[in-house]
């Protein structure tokens, strides 16, 4: 390993917790170069929906490199996107009425997010994107502005201008912050003045798995309506099933003018994103956001296989919802097994639980890590434990994975009682 | 194709101008659903370098995703990740004697470049960047902002700050552009200040094949050391091979403090992007910078292959240059047949022709591609074809894709001289 | 008056309210070019908290203009300027136990808030300043930033980096909105960061005279310090006796970083500003903050005799408050003859009553113009009648003034009341 | 002086030069409070053109403030305003065929350039402004943004959006700057975008007297229509007759369509401010820029006394431009003394000497005031020293302090011969 410590940079970072080499990986299962197996409870940080390297989609992909598909075509038509986009329609968007545009961007979230903000200031003429407490929304810098981690933010240097935070559902106790924005929004002399636009996540991944209520975005929605202004919802991380739908909104009813898509959507780990956005909204000039990745045709084909293979009817995300129910029962169990000192956190197969502080959570993971477990924290102290595993994980590994971790928080927790004391 | 304009944003591009769908590429060959072939003067805007689909790293492809390698593993080490690090320590760094950290971003060029200016801004406390006239370095808030078409930047709707844009080598004719940029930086009442760093690319793709002079690279070069300033090199298009050497600064002597790589990288046309910075720019946190997709495993197995089949030896450089001088000569050939009308621009194998006007560069590339040629234009007008064509091109392929832009320059400046007439 | 409508901007705006050519005025009393007098609840815009052309100041000023005392001398000594400090030190600070140094700026109160967001950035070497809803500050771009109306910022015509806003003591309801601002400051995943400091009027003027507690104001002191940011008070409008106290938050015993004085400060009218700092946050280098008329002397010599004839001892302030009680019990009364449709606001000679729209209060102040008395709104409508009278006013005058606003306010509501019916 | 060094901030900047207390001024002549005298070549920083305490404006000042007039009215109609309203139309407006609007701002000269780099952006609904190499404009934070020097904006903390700087006249030598600039504009891709307008100085006072020529400042005003751009000229310096006519750019024939004036244009040294306007651009709302100082009606006064009494014929300017000449033959008459030691820097009475550093430079005025004149010096280095004095002082005694003048360059020269050698 000593060629990482030479010459990678000192931003890796999973590298560190994990201070194996990985070389092979099956659904929920890594193994390093030892031969040691782990199970993945990170699961790509919400990228392995499918698994690792799913055996439904290899072949296709495969056949695809062997038959001298286009590669690298950077929007131009292909067979692969044309496939693509017949699924995405047939799969996702007819069977829920939905009707939006497809943007493909540079294959990465935070390439989506960038567009989406453009799109929300060009089709208004007003430049404030309101973003919320906790959001994540990815490091480049229209991205980092309304990604609430200052962490990220500091590392770019200058005030990010145009953006401005509001409390998330459930930041102010029982307070409704949605009154807090509508009263900003309806007075003229709020400071807040008149936003272009929203962006949001009905499940905050990197900020702690905080989710928002059905009435929280319904209301949200109705704001945006009523005040002009364009909801983008961010489901990069929560979508693409791991809510127990595809899209993690769908139980809400709304319909949000833009949806960004990312992560999972390749179905392989392949890079790819997309923005959805409304017809209405498309004022895009040819080519006025480009980038030399947009159309990852491998991506295109495996994308597709996962579209084909789990969203043709109902099975799979019924299965996803049991899983999630028997996820919940696991981890509501162990915090009752702790009394006050752990908060269950999160839905779908989002969830986790937080801990007093940063320190002891990770605690919980490095000892994890030992027992072959592969898990990380989230939330802005780092404080919450967060289980995103494959939603193809079989359920015997999910629970031997959740027996490790009600192994890791007793040990870590008594561990610190008795250093407490 | 009813698919695409039912579902595709407006912001699509290329495909208007190559209106057919794409099965299958080899080298630089093309073939449409219709089994149509056409020669690919475009080479993916200087991503396929190797050519389509390089059947010398296909094997290693399939092989790894055959063996359930890791396919994504955030910034997790794998073996195929280790295995890239050490060609590339050992087929390019070591031999030139470079010393340099990487950074491996989300796998997008304007990712890294992102990155990049926020290691100039972190590392020297202040915070206008210098970028030069003409200069392209992606469209994300960051990248835009230090790009200077005017069409990416209106797009994200707001003034980008923490830029001042300098007249690049020959900008402003025989007037030399660093004698005023240095004037400035002494001035300190000049209005541009103390700025943390310079981008500069060496030769200017998408502004139009401005080359900039050995000289005037070395003075810019000294400049940043004199008055502290971080200078990045974006051989994000002009490196990887296609100036005739791995970087495109090579024959100028220089060491920029960060050099931004993509495109051609991954060798095969998939994601890829890497910073390379020096040791002491290295301020990175752990996870400061960081992105769903850095570290694309696929890329790092075709990446290997490019370094060890290409980089090994000076061959492959020695034949880039040689067929470089070929295509120098029959542009010069064509531009001399039309007296006044075209100007010969660029170095490698990335040159072109300027015309007069846009209209008539489009001319030649629409006529082009009714001859089954895939050629684009540059510059702030559109007003320069570019011969981006893979490195990988067979010398038969090369030259009878420029009797096509011949013949195609001919119709159309006669065919604009009848309509003016 | 046709000189003013060819002549002047759009941009006057008082003089559409009250449009007669006013030629003299002595303390409360206004006389236009035809004779007729008004009673002048407008007071300057607080400015005029010692009467229009107070006699006990003329004396001073005319001898000194016979005298050929310096005028104007940019930031030289002059024995104005010493005598002023003499007695701002003897009157002012040292009987408050007050340790500041003094910065005259240019003499607007915007320039001093300009002066003090520098000094709290310089200090920190970070950038966010947090402002309150209904905030005013001014409308140079520094202090637009932080002034709430977005009617003003609108017309800078970009976004104003560097400002997060805070609900306002209040804004919220019965939720403490100082627990939001301190979890967000807690909380490093916020979107809030690190901000430099904080600004923050006691009583908002233009805001609709909304008042702050003295908990609310000494729990965001406490804020301040334990998270190291600077407590800057903008005493412009409130301050120099108007709260009943010469600073509008002495009774709070708190001790703000920075305080900005203007408008009533040079007594007489004249244009004056000052900036009051702790000597530890005093890092200006010379000249570095500038302006041609900082230190206006005309304005240093009743500055002076302001501060000698009412601030030498406490019987001014216990007048002022006295009248304050008269007037709040004045307001009240008629606040209780038109129930539920009015609300008291304010404090110190510095209240008003807050209508249900904004067109009720132009109504009221339009006929009360007609009935010679001058009065305007404030609010984020327009919707608060606010009196601003001269402290000095006599008590016969303040009665008659408040009998023509109350026949105002009963005749606007009755005819409201029959326009609806 | 005790009191000063105990309360004054460490801004205070000119008292530093001067370290004594100035009691009395009259015309160019200070008096401090141990009866010395001194000659003055500072003028108020281009203030005080008409002299200190111009004994001819004088009464009409003691006799408003006896007579009750307003002082302090906001915006409102007075008497004061309206009479200086006329003889501003008479006197400047009319004879010279000028058609323009006026706004009183707050003041100050930095309040003037607010409002105009708000009226361009609000009519264009662009953001950039350009601004010129040495420019100074003020330091709010809208003015700093736009002014040159480096040690005002670095107070500000942020990175200052919507400015880009361009070469001023002569800064490239032979080169034509304005070349570049309309290069810039021409080309879509040069980074400059279109900019909503140009804010210029026809003699940059601060930057170090550079003067722009008659065919450069057409050239811009050329230019600045070609490309819908609003050009504004800041003569807050260079106006009010120091430049030998009353606005500085008269001999050019051009119309700029935003004029700012200030210091000299209040006569007495009273702080006054305006913004000339085309009609055309006056799209501000009632308010919609404010300030409490706006409309200062002492400086009224003093201003119509000043253009009754030197601006009713040509016999002023006439009396400026033969001084003017005096001064350029004395000064040219010491460079010529010491070789190429010194170069001749501006025109009008706005003139100086330029040295080969700010050291010598500060050693002639330090001498210079030892000697008992008041002398300041401007440029990016402090190394001109600049003769500003009072358009209305007496020859005699601008020979006395040219005489002083010369034998300081000359003792202060020789005595930095000898220190070298």
């Amino acid at each position: 390993m000593e060629i990482f410590n030479q010459l990678e940079s000192n931003v890796r970072g999973y590298c560190r917790s994990f201070p194996v080499v990985f070389t092979k990986a099956q659904n929920a299962l890594l193994t390093d170069s030892d031969g040691n197996e782990y199970i993945d409870f990170l699961g790509g940080a919400g990228t392995l929906n499918y698994g690792h390297n799913n055996p439904k989609f290899k072949q296709a992909l495969i056949d695809y490199i062997n038959s001298d598909g286009m590669t690298h075509g950077l929007d131009m038509y292909t067979n692969a996107k044309q496939a693509f986009l017949e699924s995405f329609q047939n799969r996702i968007l007819a069977p829920r009425n939905m009707h939006y545009r497809m943007q493909f961007t540079g294959p990465t979230g935070t390439n989506a997010v960038e567009a989406a903000l453009k799109l929300a200031r060009k089709n208004t003429g007003r430049h404030t994107i309101v973003s919320f407490t906790n959001g994540f929304h990815g490091v480049t810098q229209g991205s980092v502005a309304v990604t609430a981690n200052q962490k990220y933010k500091d590392s770019v240097g200058m005030p990010l201008p145009g953006v401005q935070f509001m409390p998330y559902d459930g930041y102010l106790g029982d307070f409704n912050t949605l009154e807090y924005f509508e009263k900003a929004l309806q007075d003229k002399s709020s400071g807040l003045g008149h936003p272009a636009g929203v962006i949001v996540e009905c499940i905050q991944g990197e900020g702690g798995l905080n989710v928002a209520s059905k009435e929280w975005m319904q209301g949200l929605q109705d704001i945006c309506r009523r005040y002009d202004m364009v909801l983008i919802v961010d489901d990069i991380q929560a979508g693409c099933g791991r809510s127990g739908t595809f899209f993690s909104f769908e139980e809400f009813g709304i319909e949000p003018d833009i949806i960004t898509l990312s992560k999972s959507l390749g179905g392989y780990g392949l890079p790819m994103a997309v923005v959805l956005l409304k017809e209405e909204l498309d004022s895009w000039k040819p080519g006025e956001h480009n980038g030399t990745f947009r159309g990852n045709n491998h991506a295109f084909i495996t994308a597709r296989q996962a579209l084909e293979h789990y969203w043709a009817d109902d099975s799979f995300a019924k299965d996803v919802q049991k899983k999630a129910a028997h996820l919940k029962a696991r981890l509501k169990e162990i915090q009752a097994k702790h009394g006050g000192q752990l908060k269950h956190k999160g839905r779908g197969i989002m969830q986790g639980l937080e801990f007093k502080s940063g320190e002891l959570a990770e605690a919980v993971t490095e000892l994890a890590f030992k027992r072959n477990l592969v898990i990380e924290t989230s939330g802005s102290e780092g404080q919450v434990v967060k289980v995103l595993t494959p939603l193809t994980i079989e359920t015997e590994q999910l629970d031997r994975g959740l027996d490790i971790l009600a192994s890791c928080v007793a040990d870590a927790l008594s561990e610190n009682v008795s250093k407490a004391s």
